[in-house]
Parts: structure tokens; sequence; C-alpha cells
């Protein structure tokens, strides 16, 4: 139990991880495997080039995403989940299947 | 796949109730079962009465802590989930098992 005690310091810091906008939505793109970066900006509406920059950064300093650089013509950038990474997908989804089930859907503010 | 589509507004909400400070370590605590307010601040080091006064609350107002009065002398006030609040327990425990699994320990700033 001492692992698991109600208060830790990684707890904290996976919720941070995950609470960071966007970080969700990004790990939950990658899920299908590795994908350039105009494919995950096309998976989640609404994210700015630059954010998504910035949150891929952040996950590779995590070590939770690899980038990988093919030397072609043009030079092709690819992001995937690490071992750690992956782990954390069903964690995501454990999140939003609940928020599906208990979380009540507000009004959309522009109907 | 709409249902739990990579971005959407209820994950958003929920990670934002698990990212409130202390509020996963409370429903940690709250998970053996209902408690006084004091059994839960005594199995959470470090957070203070002020606060999990708050917190409680807040979990009160959005359906996953229900407080109840037991009219006797004196009067106790106890605290216990709801149905939302006992399933979102094993969401905490996956992020908590994730965090101690994949999440370097930092050295201790009192070592």
């Amino acid at each position: 139990m001492d692992q698991l005690s109600p208060y830790c310091e990684v707890y904290s810091r996976a919720i941070e991880i995950l609470g960071r906008r966007w970080t969700g939505a990004i790990l939950r793109a990658l899920m299908a495997g590795r994908s350039r970066f105009n494919d995950i900006a096309h998976t989640v509406p609404g994210l700015s080039d630059r954010l998504l920059s910035e949150r891929l950064k952040e996950l590779e300093a995590e070590g939770l995403v690899v980038r990988t650089v093919t030397p072609c013509t043009p030079v092709r950038v690819e992001y995937s989940l690490t071992e750690a990474g992956n782990a954390l997908v069903p964690v995501v989804w454990s999140v939003a299947k609940w928020a599906e089930a208990w979380l009540p859907v507000r009004e959309s503010r522009t109907a």
C-alpha cells in the first residue's frame, strides 16, 4: 500500500501531464500508430500548430513520445508513443469513458 | 467512435476534476467507505482543513460525494462516494499505477 498511498508526488505529476490542455487528445490521436505532424493536427480540431509542436516536445522530454526523422525527400518526420506513452493510453481511455458515462453534456454555446 | 473522439469537452472536465490539487487523494481516501472529516484529513497529510472542506463541497456539487448528517450528540457528519464517485476510483487507481510504474521518483528536497 505504501506504493499507492493516497497522496503521492508521482500521482500529481501524472495528473499534471494528463491535465495539460490537449495532451490527452494528442496521446489518443497517437494510439493509432506512428503519425505525421499534420495527421495529428487534423485529428485534434482546434489545436494550433504552435501548441501541438509545444506539446509534442514536452511529451518527448517526458519520454512518452518518440520523434523519428526519415531522411528522404522531403524529410519525413513522424511521432509515435514509447512504452510509457502506450501504457498511458488505457489511462486516458478510462478517464474518457468515465467522463462520457458520468458527466452531463453542456448545452452548446453556439446553439 | 463519435462518443470517444480524441477531443471532447467532458474529457477535459474529468481531467479538471482529477487535476485539482488533493481531489484524487480525497477520492482515494473515501474509497474505504463512509468517513468523517477528520478521518479524511488524517489520511491525506499536508492537506489543510480549509482546503479539504472546499474540495468536499466541490465534489458534492459535482455529484461525486454525499454528505450525511446523523442527528446525534454531537452531530455526526460523514462523507461517502456516490455511484459516479465510486466509478471514478478505478480511474484514479489507473493514473496512480501508471505513475508508480513510469514516472521517476525525484530526490527528496529535504534529503
